[in-house]
């Protein structure tokens, strides 16, 4: 039996859902495949085929990702400053993405850099800040790696929870205060006193 | 000069935001104007008046605030512990507003008390999280009322530029990988290393 | 006493919440008064003026209100309609403001007079939808008028504190539900048992 | 090996994500498999299985869809009507879904036809702003059937990419503007100058 | 062939999407299987192996669900009066994902308990509320679930569809108010008549 | 008349809604009175008072507007940027609230910058999806000032109309999508056709 062939369609980095396993045909040359290709392929009579299609409701970016071995000088520069700054040696998927479009993947990449670094809040607190207006917009890739994010730089499971019972409280009283139509007290007008 | 009847009229509870000064008519009569009014109010010609519509775009509690004064013991033993709790000799709108529903008063109280408490996360942190949500739910009372408790428990100029910085640039990374569609790479999938 | 000058400059329609009494001056040849206007405008010694200038936060119509004796007939039939269908005397901003285009205003009213009509559910349930939608979407103007409205189709003070609970909770555990990125259960994958 | 089965089961309309490769077993009699089925199904000893199950966290629309050969007259003269406005010969599932309601099929179809028609604004910036809104509200379906329907209808890499810049960027500042709570110039007050 | 622990696998409650079919290996023993893994695990010769990955897209809570079996006796109290009050002898993967949190469970199923019980609002009517919130917040998890719940309640179908349109019209009306700046009309203003 | 007391006091430039005409008592000791002022405020019997109280729903900057007098060189450069960039004369309060934050000035000026200049998208209609951005979040600032920036760019009456109506009917479909839960169709996965 092939597997070795099974084990390279599933490790093959742009294809994380869609995968064949075809004993004695090639999957690289066919990794996205059309409707009509499931109705008329002639399958060989000595081929054993398993299909998983790609389900509704995933996510595939609009134009791929561009891994670093196949990346522009100009993008691999960004790529590489990414991986110093933060002590890696990967670059997420949101990067890979936007980086179809150079200058906004270094306008994003260096704005990051600057407002995430250290300052008058500290790292952790910054990434828990994304964490709740990702969660608030409902981004769930956002969510995903900012929660790891979050992980790696010292969150522990106690905050987690304590910041998701911040973030629910204020959906919560947000909308009360909407569906109240509460006008704002005097006091909360600016000057504020420090 | 009949500097009561204006007092009074500002004084009215139910309404902080329409007044009339006006000399020789009773201003409890008619304490909201019909647009009809505004056409066809035979002014004695010696009667000097300054209206002040109230203004579309502010907003007034559904049903009004109740004011300590005003309120039942259950209320006020709410009222109470908020002013207890907070160190503090006044109530804000928010919880004048909904005292309409005591049993909801007393269930978010009693849930913001055990959330915003000293944790895992401290007190400030949790406030900026609580702007952070409002903000992007855009809540402009919740913005105003959690800025200004966020200066009370030490939040600096600087920890409110950056807190800004944070959230609008989450704002803008929540969109583009959303508009990217880019999918949740598989170290972001639980469970993740601590 | 110039009153009446007063009088017409409250009645314009047009500027509902900026006017001025200006005795003596003529407020129809400056509507909108220009930041400096406020600095260097040379009063006259023997005029007395009171001004309120528009608030910033306010919100006027991008293109004026269209009042019915202004209106085309097209227009007229809409309104004439909404008020017969209403049982009232009287049509609100929301459609004075799109009137301006005609297709649209049409449009949307026929559109409004067949879902919210009375059907599998009832007027009075549809309207609270309506206001659940307007709270969480943080709509103003849609949250005071389905108010008003509820309320005139026999909403009483107990329903509207349960419908702003129910809202309350669903933004709180909607965001839970996100936060802790919980997975569907099988079972709520339609088709649904009845 | 009873490959065309497998053909089949890729094949079906109705089922675009739960699939079985059941050799032997007809999987037209059981589309969609209860939680049960997985634990008591008495696979016969010569039925080799594979099963792939339906993924949480993707969707399946809840009354399914209606595909042309089931739809009802009423149904099916929307359907031809997309069809030739389109210059297609496919129905995509939004249609299908909301088909259940013709009522709502026709006076979104219809509301659609007009408002996306040439006007005053080219088909392909209607279609931008579609995008930009279903960015925004983080609508994945709508995301990805405009992305697709802008690419046919003239948009290229470059004016995408410039899209999302635009997009993220208004996100960004949008939340700015809200959290520094900054008060509308005078200026921006209409009337406003053409 | 060993079919029964396929069949097991699939039926494995903790790994919906994640399954294996390894015939002569035991996949209790690695439920989760990190990216190295599909590279390097070295297959006995006498193995055939189909894995299906866990797809980017879908969520897989943070830290996982906690099973009645494996709850504490204070995560079981509450598990057990779901149960009891909802006559039903299963819980629903929300409870079990913030179980993690015991005081954010007991809080937040109190406070459910509360709000969605009859009152001047019937349960019915509270179910299309929290779906009517869901689905404008874009929560798929709460639409997907709270519908199921309103089936069960007895939602027909014709209640689903009217709900629908409400919600998407609201949704529509909401957004023309906004963008054609509508200032709320004075009568909207409360106090409102009853 | 004291009149230059009431022109004082409508110049300062920290309080432009809130303001007071009082002759014979001087406004600066007291820019924001306590509720209590107003019921308690001994009156003496020659003063003649009018007040209007600033308002609830409307906002001011936290930390005020900086002024281009008073602004530092670095901030200066930027607002000379943008007059430069734009062809006018003056700056809007955005730039002015987020003024006390240089770095975040910058920043935002030269994305904005660069985003909005011509493309492969013109500059009006970047200005559209602005406003589809703006209104569809909820942006009243936003949409203002977005408005009025499209008009100066060439939008016409008719464009603001059919902007609106595909802006409406995207929400009003995004949520009919949602509320359906309908998947998304194969013909919608990446790579798209172009």
């Amino acid at each position: 039996l092939p597997r070795n062939t099974v084990t390279d369609a599933f490790g093959s980095a742009n294809t994380p859902s869609l995968f064949a396993i075809i004993f004695g045909v090639n999957p690289e040359t066919q990794p996205v495949l059309s409707d009509s290709f499931w109705h008329v392929f002639p399958l060989p009579a000595n081929v054993f085929t398993v299909f998983t299609r790609r389900n509704s409701g995933e996510f595939m970016s609009t134009f791929g990702l561009i891994e670093y071995k196949d990346a522009s000088s100009e993008v691999r520069a960004v790529y590489d400053d990414i991986m110093a700054t933060r002590k890696t040696d990967w670059i997420n998927n949101f990067w890979k993405a936007i980086a179809h479009d150079p200058a906004l993947l270094q306008r994003t990449w260096e704005s990051i850099k600057q407002i995430m670094a250290p300052g008058a809040l500290d790292p952790l607190t910054k990434e828990l800040l994304y964490i709740a207006v990702s969660v608030t917009n409902n981004c769930h890739y956002c969510i995903a790696s900012h929660t790891a994010s979050a992980f790696g730089k010292g969150m522990t499971d106690a905050m987690f929870k304590e910041l998701q019972a911040v973030i629910g409280m204020a959906n919560e009283t947000n909308k009360l205060v909407t569906g109240y139509q509460v006008e704002i007290d005097d006091r909360f007008t600016p000057p504020l006193p420090r």
